[in-house]
């Protein structure tokens, strides 16, 4: 039995060509930019579960992010179209954690990192999961 | 009698230190950054003012971009600190502009450019000037 | 004879997915993202010419951009895909101008710009556009 | 005798003022701009310890990113001062740590974290720490 703290479930892939205001003067993509990347890929993977993050703050379930953390391998660079590969960890009541690895064109991982996630309502107050978002994912899981 | 639409009144200087992030792969400011600048310069001018542009939002007037303008002359670099000047130009009932000059450390000119401003409300529909920041504004140009 | 100031030739056009990180406080996209659409825009442009602008910059043809304009009239929000349709402006053996129209899903125009570039060395000096990328620009704009 | 991993030494101060640019559509600060504002603090933090960034990198000293952790706790907005504290915890011959924590203008802790960074040379190859900064930290550190 997969432990639910672990990335589990769909890889959603999220291709991204690299533009060139996120590079620096290093000649390579500002490390901070995989950051939003990473909102990129998990973006995607509410698309892909079938609730858009848009449609859940439209019904009033918002998130906020309380804890990143990135680990850097290599270097993208302008020109790369790189892969973000997003898959879902840990999963609870109250929030939720994303797991992502993003790799260079040669198939090299680049960065990997997390995101841990709360649920609040408009107000910025924590809240619980909303039913349809979670049995969205549920779903998409797999039927844990 | 000075022209409305040249840029008149006082200058209000912003210190900006160059931020690696603001770099790009030509090891320089990414273009887009300056127009970032900008908006420092134009919140640094409201403050100038007496009338924080956070304070004519939590009273509901809000004033949305309609044009950017930016000419380009010379780059910064990482370890600079710049200097925006920023000045008002034309002023109606329904927005306004304002000019703006980007100085390297050793006084050369780098950017130049403007903003064009309108009023709009909370649902984003346009409006009329309030009177209070108009007001703000009017004593803080020397009593138009 | 269409002019070779006005936007002419092929139209390339670009889809791009609003970033959460690309909104602002008034809940749509912060206008200065924008002119980071451009860059995409022309990315995908000298793509589409083929002749990608890492390709000219690891060949030593570098440019540098000296005007950016843009005018605002719809804003897009977190959940779009627009659409940035990109063409060529004037050409010049010292630089060219690109034209720019972003596109809200629904199919009216949000934002359209253009932005000049000149021809620079690895130093940032100018020079005459290389006889390469002037070549596929051509070939692609219909033999000139 | 105080761990060398532990911050310790010196606190350097930088005042951020919020940028309506670094606001999302929750309209509070958006999470990857923290990590630009951590960037902010070390180059304050060299600048303080007498050697600049920009310098280590003109001498070819260059560092790299491995890492970046943020926890956030509260949330910045655009009209806010916020005053991030940078000191330095671990230091080898390869690389070191910064330690961050982001204060809101009243004195609450918004955001900490830390960033792990290895020397590297103009090819990105990794490498010793240089003597000069090396012994730049350990003065202002107060002589390890």
């Amino acid at each position: 039995m997969a432990s639910s703290t672990a990335p589990h479930g769909p890889v959603v892939e999220s291709r991204i060509k690299v533009r060139y205001a996120e590079t620096d003067a290093q000649g390579v993509v500002y490390h901070g930019n995989y950051v939003i990347w990473f909102e990129v890929g998990r973006t995607d993977y509410c698309d892909a579960a079938g609730y858009p993050y848009a449609q859940m703050e439209a019904e009033g379930a918002l998130t906020t992010v309380i804890e990143v953390h990135a680990r850097y391998r290599r270097s993208a660079r302008y020109g790369d179209v790189v892969t973000v590969k997003t898959r879902m960890g840990e999963r609870k009541s109250r929030g939720f954690t994303f797991h992502y690895e993003v790799y260079l064109p040669d198939g090299t991982l680049a960065v990997e990192g997390e995101t841990k996630h709360l649920w609040i309502d408009r107000e910025g107050r924590l809240r619980r999961a909303p039913d349809a978002p979670q049995a969205a994912f549920a779903a998409f899981l797999g039927g844990e």
